[in-house]
């Protein structure tokens, strides 16, 4: 698919999904475009969980406990290393956002539906104990979670502001 | 150019730049890639300018003091807004790297080359100086910097870990 017809297309889906897996052949090759985003000093702190264990998916779906986890085929968990990497600064959220965003472009293009669930798991543990289930080492964090499959209803992606109300020629706020 | 060949052709350059302009409508189409991407609560906190006049390259370049600034066609300022969105959370690292993720492959895609500029403008007041220059508001900073213009020299994507280093199946470190 186009680049700039994938950019289009990406979503965010919280609907259900259809009982269409995903196979492993794509699961690698959406992970593998999270793998090529750049990352601070080429130190590739982010590393990926690919979860398609039955058990695991509804542990994850309950610990979770919204939409779209009850019914996802597959879920990528987005590992984060806060370490840091140039002088004193980590980029680890940075870094990891890079490959999210690489990673729903694939998903889209490859047919799959997902959504970017992130703040949810700063409350309640739910990072914690994701990456207890997952085998995360101490240090390491589940920082995003992907629940994808092929949707079973419409969705597009949310309206965005006018160009001009975000974009600007050389001069914050100028109309010209 | 499809998808999965823009992340392939995506690199950070740092060499100089030819004399080739970047078109406004270029520069609007790669923005517009940017905005395009998700943001947390679709609040769409990341802003945008686009810097082609010559005299405020100059400037930028001279604050930046490193390549590939002082050849650039055009720059592109991406501000962000660190106002909390999400119960108090905030977002605006994650919501800024993903839309400079599809700015670089829309760039990449485009036939131009640039860099992901982060790290040096947390030092010696740089974000704060080019947000002066370019009327960047009280309480938004700019936090990524985009020089851009066609490549002088050959380049390509620093080389990643194997899959294998990166990414497990259903468990951390797992190797099938």
């Amino acid at each position: 698919m186009d680049l700039f017809e994938a950019i289009d297309r990406r979503y965010s889906y919280r609907g259900a999904f259809t009982d269409a897996p995903v196979p492993r052949q794509d699961l690698q090759k959406i992970v593998q475009a999270g793998i090529q985003a750049p990352s601070a000093c080429n130190a590739q702190v982010t590393s990926f969980v690919m979860v398609d264990d039955p058990t695991l998916l509804r542990q994850i779906a309950e610990i979770m406990n919204r939409t779209p986890c009850p019914t996802a085929k597959a879920m990528i968990a987005c590992v984060a290393d806060p370490q840091p990497v140039y002088h004193a600064l980590s980029f680890s959220a940075e870094d990891c956002a890079a490959a999210v965003e690489n990673i729903l472009l694939a998903i889209a293009a490859l047919g799959y539906a997902t959504v970017w669930i992130d703040g949810a798991l700063r409350t309640k543990e739910r990072a914690e104990r994701i990456g207890e289930l997952l085998g995360v080492p101490a240090g390491k964090k589940v920082r995003v979670l992907l629940p994808l499959g092929v949707a079973a209803e419409p969705g597009q992606q949310r309206e965005k502001l006018p160009f001009a109300q975000r974009a600007y020629f050389n001069h914050y706020g100028s109309t010209g």
